[in-house]
């Protein structure tokens, strides 16, 4: 089985295309023979004979692009009018505002915003401090911190550069949860310079998200602002992915015919997404789990988790599922893969395998990691948190989160639409129970 | 001479009354009469007969209120349905929101604003980081930083119990000047964590507002992130205030036929605003001024700055134009002021000496603080100096604001309409070019 594909360039074209059948067809048919794919196509202006069209096309390379454009030009019956870049449009001046929610038209509102109406607000949250969950939006902003040293599949590219990135969570924060997330870049390789300054900033967010910050760092930041912070603190890369990946593993468990509690389970990469995982799994139930990685202090690390260090092969040998989290492409060979095992070969955007030639040579079920997306979770597992008022996000929410997400899944598929806002709304309201049913929240504080 | 008063307590009452002529008469009368003020009034159903309206009141203490609403219940053809405390409902959930620029709708849409597009973005980004201008918000991110240690007239309530503050500051960054407020709270009274946690963060910014911190540690923590940090940083209660009261001396000077360059200022209080107005007039050209403080530091402090240290009394002998900022209700007693004496009382709520006694005693102006509303200069001071991608925010720049803002008044006022974008507009323009002029700022850099 094989997933939705994501190519890597993706352009807008503006063409004018002769408006009788066929034409349409011979240019979209030669775009395809090139591997190019179409996303939105959109009629610009309809003409007298002719309709000019936008289409978004995505390829892989650059290349490839400037061969799909070389063939649009010689297609019959279609001029080629402009390309842009779809992606630079989108991020020019950034995607998202801090704007007002409450209008200020005239003097008299201004005086009940700002000065002197805001005065007697700041009087009473200073006599009740609890007042501030209900004045302000202190308990709907989610701190999205970053150091830059694990972004995407580009590494440590710095604090600045992974700012897209930060401003895409802070977008589906706000779209698909209804959450404030703001962006903090902390431009320091030093763990104790990040648990300072978010300890010093806390105050003002309700949870707080680390991002794309490299292991080993991550762990010891993340553990020592669990403890010294007394709301949500939750490494996206761990514990987001980890969530997706259990959601996954639930339906690939149906269809498979395979028991979560008896399988063994190996990780190819134990970063912070493969101990993510494996700390979720556990908590979940699978008792023996093996780990691969090349650096000494990872596999420690893993064994101090209560993990099974073993060596690539080993785990291939050994496992029943497979979760591959290296970055490295094309590390797993066909030759390795045992006769009905599980493979989940997550890294982007190249996987460990091709999951097609993974399920060639015996696999039961492969899969790569273009829908294994943790934007699937995180959005409700903050909002849940944050709703209860929750002191922390624990394994409990994490799988009542997964199993919620693994529900919505259409039968077949390994994980439902990112963008469908119910999952969202289920996944928060798990949360939410399961904050309050683990002690993670107690329900006088919440609204 | 007198400007705009604003009471402390606004509740919005609802009330039917009789659709005939002289019932809204009367009972506007009545409320007046006990010094009730009435904020917007909107008609809210159209019965047979009668008007459901729903009236703002403004009075000056809860008591009042209430001797107003018992008043209402005794005026013949209106009825009281109910009230509601219009700050309070202002306030709900918060003021401000983290909202996507840009539509979602699709999974291509996602793909292009998040994995995986946005790698492409980032990749450019790490190559050539000035780009982080072109596809980030950060230069037009400004961090609104506090303690919390000198909230409004409230003092030390904690960085928590200012939130409001903060975010009603952003609300006006966002209404009148398009720019993204972050609220920074630090709950920390040390200089160096306030430092320290500000430039860990700066990377996110284009610009540091440092809002409400007390004197004498703004002065400290202002200089020391203005050396170290190479995007402007600056301390509202001190510039933005003394942009407005500059700009309203500007005013005055032409309603008097004073020269500024001329007179002798003196100032009453030596914190945040004293100093900072101190500063402003001497880099616009004044050159005597006087300086009184209870605390001998303040006072140093003012001296090491090329003022002259004086008595309560002295100050007010020597000054011509005389600026109170103490916080201290009353201090300035009738006897003590001179003929033709400009007095600017500044102190909200509550001035150091009333307006119209001040004329009564002599003086040939006097102003409250109720107008001299820094919301007048932020907006547009950031706005300049982001557009010019500045490093500072220098003293020609606020002089620019101040004389763009001084030129927007009506006849006869001392400043415009804080919610005129145009004047806002207009002063971006002139703190952008003056940045270029004054070198904060080179033209290449801008957009």
């Amino acid at each position: 089985m094989r997933f939705e594909y994501s190519n890597k360039v993706i352009k807008k074209v503006r063409l004018k295309i002769l408006d009788k059948p066929g034409y349409l067809g011979s240019l979209t048919t030669r775009v395809g023979d090139l591997g190019g794919m179409f996303g939105e196509i959109k009629t610009i202006h309809l003409g007298k004979g002719y309709k000019i069209r936008e289409m978004d096309i995505y390829s892989d390379t650059l290349d490839i692009f400037d061969e799909i454009l070389d063939v649009i030009r010689t297609v019959e019956g279609v001029d080629l009018i402009g390309v842009k870049d779809v992606v630079e449009e989108y991020h020019k001046g950034g995607k998202i505002n801090v704007v007002s929610s409450v209008d200020v038209e005239t003097i008299d509102d201004l005086k009940i915003v700002y000065t002197p109406g805001v005065a007697s607000i700041c009087k009473q949250i200073a006599e009740k401090p609890e007042l501030a969950a209900e004045y302000t939006t202190i308990p709907n902003n989610v701190a999205i911190v970053t150091n830059g040293t694990a972004i995407l599949g580009l590494g440590d590219i710095g604090p600045v550069a992974g700012m897209p990135v930060m401003e895409g969570k802070a977008l589906l924060f706000n779209q698909l949860a209804g959450i404030n997330g703001y962006p903090v870049l902390i431009d320091s390789h030093d763990p104790e310079v990040i648990i300072e300054t978010v300890k010093n900033i806390a105050p003002t967010f309700g949870a707080i998200k680390l991002e794309d910050i490299k292991a080993p760092e991550c762990f010891e930041i993340e553990n020592k602002l669990r403890k010294e912070l007394d709301i949500p603190v939750l490494h996206d890369d761990q514990h987001g992915t980890a969530v997706v990946v259990l959601s996954a593993l639930i339906n690939i468990a149906k269809y498979t015919f395979l028991n979560l509690n008896e399988v063994t389970v190996g990780y190819i990469g134990l970063g912070a997404a493969g101990t993510g995982i494996y700390k979720l799994l556990k908590a979940f139930g699978v008792s023996t789990q093996y780990g691969a990685d090349l650096d000494d202090n990872a596999r420690n690390h893993f064994q101090s988790l209560g993990g099974i260090p073993e060596d690539l092969e080993g785990v291939m040998q050994k496992s029943r599922i497979v979760i591959a989290t290296t970055g490295c492409a094309g590390l797993i060979k066909p030759e390795m893969v045992q006769q009905g095992q599980v493979i989940l070969a997550l890294s982007n955007p190249n996987p460990e395998i091709d999951p097609e030639d993974a399920v060639k040579a015996g696999a039961v079920f492969a899969a790569d990691g273009k829908s294994v997306n943790n934007a699937l979770a995180f959005p409700g597992l903050f909002k849940g948190a944050l709703r209860a008022h929750a002191s922390m996000i624990n394994e409990a929410m994490m799988i009542a989160a997964a199993k919620t997400i693994s529900g919505f899944s259409l039968e077949g598929d390994l994980v439902p639409n990112i963008l469908d806002r119910e999952v969202h709304d289920a996944v928060a309201v798990a949360v939410e129970q399961e904050a309050y049913k683990s002690g993670a929240a107690t329900v006088k504080n919440s609204y």
